[in-house]
């Protein structure tokens, strides 16, 4: 398979239907508020609008789908954790114990579990979507971390589970990861990709100290000095990313095709709509960004995307769990645009004009 | 009645009990989740389990009272819209088509609406709280907008609603506000209170232009001249205050009081906050900065008070609307804290020491 036929396999990304952006926005503009008043959340409830080509824009059935996966960069010492943490945690999803369980919960979210690729065996267990393309992906730091075919697997795999939230009538979707040393593979695909110096991508990740910090720096240096022919988005996503991170790269471009509003998450979720963004750039305008992470580097990627985050909590935890602290703010995007009566129905008097 | 006997018939506030801090801190660090991952919302859970005297905080029966009132500074033409806007505006509330309605509704807070001092004649309508001290206060320009009697009258009758809904179970209230021309009112309380020159604390409210907002300067900083040797907090709430800014300030006391998670919206809010903050200063411990306003001097508030607010979606509406979309996130910050394992309870390894 040619790297342009395997591409060409992925789901087209349409430009966002403009068509009702005039008529969204007098909408937006005669309810019973001062002009513009209600900030971020006008253009929230305008685009998601425009995603659901309808004046009356709904939430329905969110869904976060958490990709986890191994990242064979993890022997390299990037992380704190043990790479066995990655298998645990998703235990621990199952169980409901982790904070993004505890977040959809309370939001009212579908929360479903991939394995794309765990290092560790997995006990079986119900509820868990066991699409593993390999037990984790190689050391980049002296190979490729995936082959081409499997970046490619992944991509499709992370498409297929969306067109299945898609099927039962999700609207608004959102990605998250686990996997113990993905934000080494994330700053690797940010440096190369936004061609940003790679010692402003790297962050102390779950919580390395300063030696931890620099020998990550080192490490991840050395590595994009190993790789430093590959520039090709997907290319620089074989050589540097996880089966998690690829997945959520096909996930990205199947819900702009299935015109979802796409809730991205941290750091992370990020690098990965950098390599869908790279090879649909029309992806970014189904995306409403979630959060500014406290990871080092998150800032600067949202600066890429031209993006302005909803919510800003110094949150670093990734699993998706900022896209689940936004999603109440889409469904109060929707409600005001929904729900609130306009000057004119409401006998309020406008301003003076 | 004199001052020192009035005040002193105001709700005592307690500082906030900090025994279990160590207790909260304990089980928040070991959570499955790298330490402070969870940024804001971590302290969050703190001071809720601190209000609440409980390692296990809850949501109950959150509640937003919406106060309303006019003020006789309106007539020196300082806001684009009509005084009759404030009456139209509350029968806006009680058919439930404004945007504190949506954001309430969407997100399951009861909403109560109070006539705190309206100047047009309100229909008789279930559902308003008509509690009116006056019709309206009288214009700062020339004099006080209230005598002390009405401002503490209006003081203790926001206090007797907050403790209506503690008694009815509720342990999360914020409190939204109507009244057109209020921005200068809480523009002067600002000036006054945090010692900063009118010019930084006056914005365009709902909407002036560059010409509107010059005269608003010229007439605040006129009337401020006009009462210069008001400096005591009651007299300069008494002075350049509202009835439905009264009714919040009392209503802080009384929330903190009663040991309530008080969740505080935006410009005029926090304006209200400045009285009750400088009466008891204790007040602020109680409180969750909902979010910045784009309302011009509110982020300088903030910093009075050493808070980090919530949300930043520049938003400028009033209404409590800031504070109904903070209230998921208070729900998370609960629902992490009580539903989350820890590393042991989950057989997650935690990070090498």
């Amino acid at each position: 398979m040619t790297f342009t036929t395997g591409l060409s396999a992925l789901p087209e990304v349409e430009p966002l239907d403009q068509s009702l952006r005039g008529e969204l926005q007098h909408i937006i503009d005669t309810k019973t508020k001062p002009p513009g008043s209600l900030g971020q959340l006008e253009t929230l409830a305008r685009q998601m609008g425009l995603i659901q080509r309808s004046t009356r824009p709904a939430v329905e059935r969110p869904v976060l789908i958490v990709f986890a996966g191994d990242h064979g960069i993890a022997a390299e010492g990037v992380s704190p954790y043990p790479q066995a943490v990655t298998a645990q945690m998703v235990a621990n999803f199952l169980a409901g114990g982790a904070a993004v369980n505890a977040f959809s919960r309370v939001a009212d979210i579908e929360l479903e579990v991939v394995n794309a690729g765990i290092a560790t065996p997995l006990p079986r267990t119900d509820g868990l979507v066991d699409i593993s393309v390999a037990a984790g992906t190689r050391n980049f730091a002296h190979e490729p971390a995936m082959t081409h075919d499997e970046a490619l697997t992944a991509m499709q795999a992370g498409a297929a589970r969306v067109r299945h939230h898609a099927a039962l009538g999700s609207n608004v979707i959102g990605f998250g990861e686990m996997g113990i040393a993905n934000t080494s593979a994330a700053a690797c695909l940010m440096s190369r990709l936004c061609g940003v110096p790679i010692d402003e991508c790297v962050g102390r990740g779950t919580g390395l100290d300063d030696a931890g910090l620099a020998k990550k720096r080192a490490v991840l240096a050395a590595a994009l000095a190993h790789h430093d022919a590959c520039h090709a988005a997907f290319d620089v996503l074989a050589t540097f990313g996880g089966f998690e991170i690829a997945m959520m790269a096909g996930a990205y471009l199947a819900a702009a095709h299935a015109r979802m509003t796409i809730v991205v998450d941290g750091f992370i979720a990020s690098s990965a709509l950098l390599v869908a963004d790279a090879i649909a750039p029309h992806v970014r305008e189904y995306c409403v960004f979630a959060h500014a992470s406290d990871e080092a580097g998150h800032r600067r990627m949202l600066a890429h995307f031209g993006a302005k985050p909803l919510l800003s909590l110094d949150m670093r935890l990734g699993e998706g769990t900022g896209a689940a602290l936004a999603v109440p703010l889409l469904r109060a995007a929707c409600a005001f645009i929904n729900e609130m009566a306009s000057f004119e129905s409401a006998g309020v008097a406008n301003r003076e004009a």
